[in-house]
C-alpha cells in the first residue's frame, strides 16, 4: 500500500502531510513555523510595502516538518515505514523568487548577503515594486499586448519580474551577483533533487505562466526585445532561468542521496512538480469544470478549470489563464484576493490589540443582520488583486457613528471580503467560466460559519468544504501519487483521494436579497478609488446605509 | 466686592462657578453629574439617533452644584459670603426643548408620562427629526427662502421645531399633552424666578434666532401660514410660545424666595437672559470681532461676531446668523461640529474599550509626521452641522494597510476634525468675517496639545487659549455681572473678567505645507460623499496618500 507525501510551504509555516493514496486517509502531518522575522516575515518598519524570508527557514522546515510527520505516522498506524512512501509533493506561496549562485545555493547564504534584504526570498505579498509592475503592463500594453491579455490587462508587483527589476534598480550589487531567480516551489524539489545547476532545475509552468508572462504562444518567457525595453540586464537574465516549463503529470527530480538520508525515505523515489499552494489546494478540493475552489486563509485565492479542448476568453482582470497550471489538460484559471484573513487579524491583533477577541466578536457579529451595522467597508488593505490588479489601494470603511461597536467593524470587513469574492465570481461567469459550486478549505472556511454563510448569502453559491483540512499538501501528495504511478491520471487520483464535508451553507433568501443593494453600494466604491468610475455621485451612499440599517433594526 | 454665579448645562453633567466681578478670579466651583440614563442620556439601543434628558436632573444638578460652589468659595475665601452673589446667570446646550404644562411643570414630571422617552428633553444632539427637518427645509426652499438665508441653507434635525414636529408625529399623546415647548437654557432662569406660566418666561434670542428660525426680519417665528403647511398643530403651538426673544441686555427675572432659600441667596437679585453654553463660552473667551472661539469638547462649536452696524451676507452653510445671539449689539455668527470629542472617546472607549488609553495613543500619535500615516477620515460620526447642514452622514476612514496602527487611526481622527474646523474658517472668511485669531476653550483644547498643533497646522491660524478652564460658565457670570450692574456693558466686564493663557500654538511652515494635500484630499471626500459633487473622480485618493506617506515616512 503505497504512501505519498506532500508538502505546503505557506506564509508562516511549512506543513508536511503523509498520505494513503488508496483513500487520502492523513496518517501523519507536522507544522513548523518558519524560525525568521517577524512570524517568518522579514520585514522594514519604514516600508509597509516589504516582505521578505530567509531561504534557509525554507529548508530548515522542509526536513523539520518531514520528519515530524512521518514519525507521527509511524506512531498513528505501527504497520507504517518510510520505506512505502513512493514520492513526494510540494506546492509554494508564489510568486515568491530568491535570487541563487552558479551552483544553485541562495544568495542569502553567502556572508556577504546574509544580513541583506534584497537578497533573501521576495515574499508573494511583497509590493515594493509596484513602480515596476506600472512600467511593465506600459510596456506591453504599448509593445505586447498580448501578455497583457492572458494575466487581467495588468503585471502585478507581486509578480517575479517586477521584483526582479526592482531588485536590479535598489540593489544592482545583489542583482549583478545573482546567476539565477527561481521560485521558492521550484527551489525546494531542487534540493530535494540535488540539483546544483540552475539551469538544470525543472520547473512549473504554474508559476513561469501565472506570474512571469511564460507561454508556448510567444515561445516561453517574454522575448529579449521586450526586456531590453525594460532593462538590458533582464533580457540577458532570461539565458539563465529556463526555456521549459511543466505542468504536474512530469517529475521535477528524484530524490538524491544526501536528503533521503535526512529524511531516511528510499533513494530515487519521484518528486512531482511544484505548483502554487492554492492550485496543489484546488486539487486536493476536486476542482473540475463548473467547481470554483477557494482556499480562505490569511489571503484568498480562487481557482478554477476550463478543458484545454475549449477556447477560454481573456477576462480582464482576472490574473491568469494558464494551460496546465492546476490539471493537466485544462486551462487553469486563478483569481485571488491580497488579504482575507489578514485583514480580520490587522483589525483584532494589530488595531484591538487582543487575538482572543476573535471568538467573541464572531459570536457577536452573527447576531446581525445585513445591512444593520450600517457599515460598507472595501476590502483592499493589502491592494486588490483581482478584479482591480492594484496593489496600490488600501483599506476603507464608512458608516461609522458614535455607538458603531467592534463586533459590527468584524463583521463589516468579513462582508467586504464577501463582495469582493462576489466580484470575481460575477466575472468569470461573465466569460463563460461555469461556476455552479464553491468548495473551500483553509482554516477560515473551516473554523467560521459566520463568514460561509455570508460568502453564501452574497454570492448566492453554495459554500461547501474540502474533506481535508490539509486541501494543498493534500494536492501535492496527490501529484506525487500520480508521477510515482499509484495513480494512473488525476481523474482517478482525485477521485480516489478527494471528498467534500458534509456540511453546507446554501444562500438564505432573505438574507441574499438584503446584500444586493450593500453590493450595489461596494462596487459603487470599489469602481470609484479602483479608478473604473471616473464620475461617481456618492452623495446617497452614506444615506442609503443608514435607511438601511434603519429598516434592518426593526 | 460683588460676585456672580454662572450655571453652565453641558452635555453630561452641570458646573456651577462663583466668580469675582472685578478680576474673574473664580472662588468656587461644583460639578454634577446627571443622575439618569448612560451618562445622563437617555438613549434607545434600536434608534442611535435618539437623545433625550430626565429635566429632574437638571432642577437636581441646579441645586447641588450651586450649593457646593458656594460651600468651596466660603473654604476657599473665608472672607467670603452669599449675600456678596449679585446675580446668576446660565447657559445650556441647544437646542434642546422640553414639554411643559400649563404650570411650567415638565410634562416629564406627570406619571403618566415619566417614563417616555418623547417626553423628555430632547436634547441637543438627538437626531430622530431628520425627515421632519428635511421637510421643513423643503417647504421653506418654496415658500420662504429667507428663513433658509439666514440658516445657511437647511434646518438641521437638531432644532426644535423639527424635534417638536417629530414628537407631534410620533407621540400625538405627548404633543397634545404639552401646553408648550421651552429649551433646556430658558427653563432654569424660569425656574429660578418662579415662573408659573410658560408664557411668562423671558426668553433668550440665541435659542430662538439660531434655532427656531425666529428673527426680527419677519416677525419673530415661522409665520402661522407656514406652519400650517407643515402641521396645524403647529401653527397652533405658535401661540403658546412666545413673541419677544432677548439679548443678554435683558434680565430674565428675578430669584424668587423659594429658590432664594434653597440656595442661602438674595431673594430678588438679577437672572441673566441664558445663552447657548457656547455663547456664553464665547464672551468667556473675549470674542470680538476678529476672534474666532472654539469651544472643543465632545462636539466643537465657533462663535464670532460682527457689528450689528455692518451687513453680514447670508453664509451658505453656516447655522447662524441672529442679531444679539452673542453680544448685544452685534451679528452673533455660530457654526459647529456635531461630534470631536465624542470621536475619539467612540474609537478609544467604544471600539478599543479601554478609556485608558488616550494617553498612550496620543503620545504615539504625536511623534508622526502630517501624512505619514497614510490615513484620511472624515469627522461624520455623528454628522455634518457645518457647513453641510446633514445630520444623514457617517463616519470615514480610508488608507488603512495591514500595518495601521490604533494611534495612526487616532491621529487620522484628530486630523479630520481639524480638517472640519478648516472648512469652516475658510468659509466664514470667504464671505467677509474675519478671522484674525482663534481663542479655544473645552477640556480637549486644554488637555491635548497634540490637537491644538494639528489645528494651527491646519487652519494656518495661531491658536490660543482662554484663562478660564470654565469659559461658558464664566459667559454666564459675565452676563449675571452686566445685568446686576457690577461693569456697565460686556466691554467693560469682558475687558476686566477674560483673558488668555501663555501657552500659543503657531502653525508650523512645514507641518502647513504637508497638510495641503491631505486637507484637498479630505475636500474631495466631503464634497463627493456629501452631495456637493455630483461627479468624483477618486481613482487617485489612495494613490496619493500612499506618495505622501511614503514621503513622510523617509
Amino acid at each position: 500500500m503505497p504512501f505519498t507525501i506532500g508538502l505546503d510551504y505557506g506564509t508562516n509555516s511549512a506543513r508536511a502531510l503523509v498520505v494513503d493514496c488508496a483513500d487520502a486517509r492523513e496518517i501523519g502531518t507536522a507544522v513548523v513555523d518558519y524560525p525568521s522575522g517577524n512570524q517568518g516575515i522579514l520585514l522594514n518598519s519604514s516600508d509597509h510595502h516589504l516582505a521578505r524570508q530567509n531561504p534557509a527557514d525554507y529548508v530548515f522546515a522542509l526536513e523539520k516538518a518531514t520528519l515530524l510527520a512521518l514519525e507521527a505516522a509511524r506512531i498513528a498506524e505501527p504497520s507504517f515505514s518510510n520505506d512505502q512512501v513512493v514520492g513526494l509533493g510540494m506546492d509554494g506561496t508564489g510568486s515568491s523568487p530568491l535570487p541563487v549562485d552558479q551552483n544553485n545555493a541562495p544568495l542569502a547564504y553567502d556572508p556577504k548577503f546574509s544580513g541583506n534584504l534584497n537578497a533573501q526570498c521576495w515574499l508573494w505579498k511583497d509590493h515594493t515594486s509596484i513602480p515596476e509592475a506600472t512600467a511593465i503592463t506600459d510596456a506591453a500594453r504599448k509593445l505586447r499586448p498580448q501578455y497583457l491579455a492572458k494575466i487581467g490587462g495588468t503585471y502585478s508587483s507581486e509578480w517575479s519580474w517586477a521584483k526582479i527589476w526592482h531588485c536590479l534598480k535598489v540593489d544592482p550589487a545583489v542583482f549583478d551577483a545573482a546567476y539565477s531567480w527561481v521560485e521558492l516551489a521550484d527551489f525546494i524539489p531542487a534540493v530535494l533533487a540535488g540539483v546544483r545547476d540552475p539551469l538544470a532545475i525543472r520547473r512549473g509552468v504554474c508559476m513561469a505562466g501565472h506570474k512571469a508572462l511564460y507561454a508556448e504562444d510567444w515561445g516561453g518567457f517574454p522575448d529579449k526585445e521586450f526586456l531590453t525595453v525594460l532593462d538590458p540586464k533582464l533580457a540577458a537574465l532570461r539565458d539563465r532561468l529556463f526555456t521549459e516549463a511543466h505542468d504536474a503529470s512530469a517529475i521535477a527530480g528524484n530524490l538524491c542521496p544526501t536528503w533521503a538520508e535526512k529524511l531516511g525515505l528510499t533513494v530515487g523515489i519521484p518528486i512531482a512538480i511544484a505548483e502554487m499552494d492554492v492550485h496543489y489546494g484546488a486539487i486536493g478540493c476536486g476542482v473540475d469544470e463548473g467547481t470554483l475552489v477557494k482556499v480562505i486563509g490569511t489571503s484568498t485565492c480562487a481557482c478554477a478549470v476550463v478543458s484545454a479542448e475549449k477556447t477560454v476568453a481573456d477576462i480582464p482582470g482576472i490574473c491568469g489563464i494558464v494551460k496546465g497550471a492546476i490539471l493537466p489538460g485544462y486551462f487553469g484559471i486563478e483569481a485571488g484576493q491580497s488579504a482575507v484573513g489578514d485583514i480580520f487579524k490587522w483589525f483584532v491583533e494589530g488595531v484591538l490589540g487582543d487575538a482572543a477577541l476573535h471568538g467573541k466578536l464572531t459570536e457577536d457579529a452573527s447576531a446581525m443582520k445585513p445591512g444593520q451595522s450600517g457599515l460598507l467597508a472595501l476590502d483592499w488593505n493589502n491592494g486588490n488583486r483581482t478584479i482591480l490588479v492594484d496593489q496600490s489601494l488600501t483599506g476603507l470603511l464608512l458608516g461609522q457613528t458614535l455607538y458603531t461597536t467592534k463586533a459590527e467593524i468584524y463583521r463589516a470587513l468579513i462582508e467586504a471580503t464577501a463582495f469582493g469574492a462576489r466580484a470575481i465570481v460575477d466575472r468569470i461567469k461573465e466569460y463563460g467560466v461555469p461556476v455552479e459550486r464553491i468548495v473551500c478549505s483553509g482554516g477560515i472556511a473551516e473554523k467560521n460559519a459566520l463568514l460561509m454563510q455570508i460568502y453564501a448569502d452574497v454570492t448566492g453559491c453554495e459554500m461547501r468544504l474540502s474533506r481535508s483540512s490539509q486541501s494543498c499538501a493534500l494536492g501535492s501528495a496527490i501529484g506525487a501519487a500520480v508521477v510515482a504511478g499509484a495513480h494512473p491520471d488525476f481523474k482517478t487520483a482525485q477521485a480516489a483521494m478527494t471528498g467534500l464535508k458534509e456540511i453546507s451553507y446554501k444562500p438564505i433568501p432573505e438574507n441574499q436579497a438584503a446584500y444586493q443593494q450593500p453590493y450595489t453600494l461596494y462596487r459603487e466604491l470599489h469602481d470609484s478609488f479602483g479608478g473604473v468610475t471616473k464620475s461617481a455621485d456618492l452623495g446617497h451612499v452614506m444615506k442609503d446605509l443608514l435607511a438601511l440599517k434603519a429598516q434592518q433594526s426593526r
